[in-house]
């Protein structure tokens, strides 16, 4: 019975879709399966199947850890399903939980891959800097309570920037080290700091791990010229600790071809 | 015994402390007790209680409704407590619920009274303009998907600063509706909308209730004109249906001599 619906020679016609999403990644284990909780993954999955009827596998651009937020990630999925891209949006902004919602969406050529094909991925991390903690953006800043420097975070940041091993700023990571950070900067608004930064790629918990040693110069406890040193012996993860994942924001995934052009945002 | 702790005549030293707060209105009925759930008042005097063992009334510069944040509340409270006020800072941010904090603490005159003293209130409105409901922000902004006409808005708010009665922009009220709006803006960024709305004083609801006809006004439905005229008749809660209470934050509060200046921020 099932074979009925299918196209002639078994097969039915299926489009690829992309989905640009926003999430608040507090209550997620990360944008990938895992086993210690909802992924965004996994509920993006059964609200695709209820729209469609379909179980399918979606492609991510970029994994986002536990309590990491995004607001321009970029996913993708195929399927035969012919609902209209619109329907498609708002169908599955009713179906996700309310930390999830679905900003654009469009159908792609079948070969487009998410991840393989981004050209740039913009990141920004916010710090809290003030005395007193947070109240409203508890999950969404690092407070950081002590007077940071952001002229000197900026000038090191600065250094950052180009081609290099960027292997002391990674998490574990057997592969190349080199990559092209395009864009490193820190900015400050009132108590908030920014960093912003851009690479066609980045290494696993490279942004975090930039951010870590920044506030360290930002608190005097680093020289520029010791991150410096610490770039360019590129020993694996040498660069210090992690800053926290909830300060962190994918912002933004870009292709050759702007993917959501047309459809942009319903 | 407990009298052995008193002071001659029986009368203990007792000074008067002014806080200023941040909240995430979200998980609370409001800013003052109600019997459908905790309170900023009631988490702050149970903290308070826990602190100096002494059971306190808190005197709040305004009231906030049921999901209203605030970043500068103002609040203040007797205690014969001798704590430091970096101290007293320190612990009541241990002791309260993540979604409060205190963000400046002074010792302030004993006649100090944080609503009939205050000189200016300066409320803030957020509004997420785009087709696809916000995730990170759904608690934290009103979602109007419909495109606004900002400029439309800004000359409306214009024709509201001034002195005026504010009778069709108020929720039930007894008392004398003139009011002075000194300040009503309303600024766009991207998809972010907000209305600044400042004021010695404002009536019940005053700001969300300006807030929905503006936004009637950028959706095309009212017109600048029909707004004046709904002022000039001042027929009670007139204006039409108030703005939702999860885009409103109570910013500052100000007083004749700035209550928290030598103290501010930890």
């Amino acid at each position: 019975m099932p074979e009925a619906a299918d196209a002639p020679g078994g097969r039915r016609d299926r489009r690829r879709i992309a989905l640009r999403l926003e999430y608040d990644g507090t209550a997620y284990c990360g944008s990938q399966y895992q086993d210690n909780g909802p992924s965004i993954q996994s509920v993006l999955e059964v609200a695709i199947n209820n729209l469609t009827g379909e179980a399918v596998r979606v492609a991510f651009a970029g994994r986002t850890d536990a309590g990491v937020h995004a607001v321009g990630q970029v996913v993708a999925f195929d399927t035969s399903s012919t609902l209209a891209s619109r329907v498609v949006q708002g169908g599955l902004n009713h179906l996700l939980p309310e930390d999830v919602a679905v900003t654009a969406v469009a159908t792609v050529d079948n070969e487009f891959d998410p991840r393989r094909h981004a050209t740039n991925r913009s990141y920004r991390y916010v710090i809290e800097n003030r005395g007193s903690r947070p109240a409203l953006d508890r999950r969404r800043a690092w407070h950081v309570p002590e007077p940071l420097d952001q002229r000197a975070m900026a000038d090191a940041a600065g250094q950052l920037v180009g081609e290099h091993d960027f292997a002391a700023f990674s998490g574990k990571y057997e592969g190349e080290t080199r990559r092209t950070l395009r864009h490193c900067e820190v900015h400050r608004a009132g108590d908030r700091l920014t960093v912003e930064m851009e690479a066609q790629a980045f290494l696993p918990h490279q942004v975090r791990r930039t951010v870590g040693p920044l506030v360290e110069v930002g608190l005097g406890r680093m020289r520029e010229a010791e991150l410096v040193t610490v770039l360019q012996r590129a020993a694996p993860s040498s660069a210090g600790p992690a800053a926290p994942a909830h300060g962190l924001y994918l912002v933004s995934v870009a292709y050759d071809v702007p993917v959501f052009e047309r459809e942009d945002d319903g």
